[in-house]
């Protein structure tokens, strides 16, 4: 059984080091980092206890990598569009994709990509990053809901492939719930992503910054409530108590920069389509329109267009 | 004919300054700045030619000022708590109050106030701010919109009080336009206010820089179609091109910095109650839910309380 991991950030370096830990046969693909995780393995800075995974299988190309049994996806979205080349190479007709990303119909995109693979998502409760080359620092909660996706985007039930990739991650003491509606279970995650995530930037604050201040508290708790409203117009029945919930468990929860965030501060691009844009889309075409969500994409979009015109290099600039 | 001004900021202090140069006999009631404008008058620089005024009649107590026939009101309304006892001392049973303003029900306010007054309210198409004690920089535009309050809110004709206060500002050379329909002018102007002041501070973002961007655009203007939306709902048949038309208009005005874009990095109050809260109050009376103005105002709002807490003394600090 060989395991894939693309993607090796504060969640595939996490969870992809768990896996290696408990001896299974994981197989990292690399981009930056490639070097120095060659050399030095990955360190894990976890509030679980610290430990190292090393040697560990690294790649900086798929043509070097073995065809894996099951693939675990946990590039930023922003990085999707190098799945269409990478992914043909590593699977085979029976392979297992499981994905760790954030935001609405990321299954979707993929079925489209390889069509008849099974594809598991997977939502992360997980406060973690990485912090330099190979270096991962875990602060808080790290269980998984797992769900297969069907095309319907409906309830599925628990299928044998949904079994064996949860039985795989308990395996390395990964807390795993499992739900028959991976999209509802995406709905609930956005929840809390649209609610934290673009506010966290907009107004440069943590967690308990905007939880402890009334306007900011006001401001993700509307956003939360018609997030719920969304998910309800596209027929997932999300409980209105939902932001309340979350809200308490926030407060609960370790002082958080949320990851768009942290993309933000380091000039990263931020996940605003897959977060914002997508859900807000889908909604409206259910008839209801995500409008307090919108101001927050297009603030997103305009400080993300702003990082660029300061960092990236001009297109025709002086010679 | 005496006339008080109260408020000497870019308003106050520009159109003040051009009825003293014509000759009339106006008063100025200071703060921080009357010991300087008491020996050095005041000095605007205009792209119409600039100007000095002095000596002026400069107060920094209503007990020293006349009684006056005309008080003009240019303060922001974050001060508008010293009217209350400012406003009795320096009128008389038929003093005309002029409110240059920005924001929605400040005549209401001041009718509750100064019961029987005769209120005209202003509304100033300037690009002007202070940028030194009693020295004006005004960039663009300059002229004003006045209309009187009446109880009802609605059309109320060209009164004598109205045409009066027109003549007075007229024969210093700030062109005057008459409205029969103050409240309605007051939503046409949130329509700019509402659409770029906040967005202005939360992206730190001038109106050009807001122009040029998509994301900043298609917020901006989203936000002026909400307002379009929430004056018609309070009865106010405004428009659906409005924002068309203050687009443009704002495309070919001079780049600038908005009030609370100002304000904010002035570490000053902004005009998030009369600008924001207070349309977004009235409009929900009505039915309709402002949800775009209600994610920057509480964005604001929390700018606004992280500024106290970092630069305003904290209640029972260290002894």
């Amino acid at each position: 059984m060989k395991i894939g991991v693309i993607g090796t950030g504060g969640v595939g370096g996490y969870f992809g080091s768990l896996l290696v830990r408990c001896g299974l046969d994981v197989h990292f693909l690399l981009k930056n980092d490639f070097d120095h995780v060659r050399h030095h393995g990955l360190k894990v800075d976890s509030k679980n206890g610290d430990f190292a995974v090393k040697p560990i299988n690294a790649y900086c190309k798929t043509e070097d990598m073995p065809v894996c049994d099951m693939v675990i996806i946990a590039l930023k979205t922003t990085e999707n569009s190098i799945l269409a080349s990478v992914l043909p190479e590593i699977i085979h007709e029976n392979t297992t994709l499981v994905v760790l990303q954030n935001g609405l119909d990321i299954e979707k995109d993929l079925s489209e990509m390889v069509p008849g693979a099974a594809i598991i998502g997977g939502i992360c409760f997980l406060c973690s990053s990485k912090v330099g080359p190979g270096h991962i620092r875990h602060l808080d909660h790290g269980s998984i809901r797992l769900g297969e996706y069907l095309q319907d985007q409906y309830a599925v039930g628990i299928s044998p492939a949904l079994r064996a990739v949860a039985d795989i991650f308990s395996r390395a003491g990964i807390p795993v719930q499992l739900t028959d509606n991976i999209t509802k279970a995406r709905w609930e995650k956005l929840v809390w992503n649209m609610g934290f995530n673009g506010p966290a930037v907009v107004l440069n604050a943590t967690t308990h910054e905007i939880i402890n201040d009334a306007s900011s508290r006001g401001l993700v708790y509307g956003i939360m409530e018609e997030v719920v409203r969304g998910a309800i117009a596209c027929g997932f029945d999300i409980d209105a108590e939902f932001p309340d919930l979350m809200m308490s468990a926030t407060r609960r929860m370790v002082d958080y920069s949320p990851s768009m965030r942290v993309d933000y501060a380091a000039h990263k691009p931020m996940e605003v389509e897959s977060i914002y844009w997508r859900p807000i889309r889908i909604a409206s075409g259910h008839g209801f329109e995500m409008q307090k969500s919108q101001v927050i994409a297009y603030q997103l979009d305009f400080l993300g267009n702003s990082l660029k015109e300061k960092f990236e290099p001009q297109i025709g600039g002086a010679i």
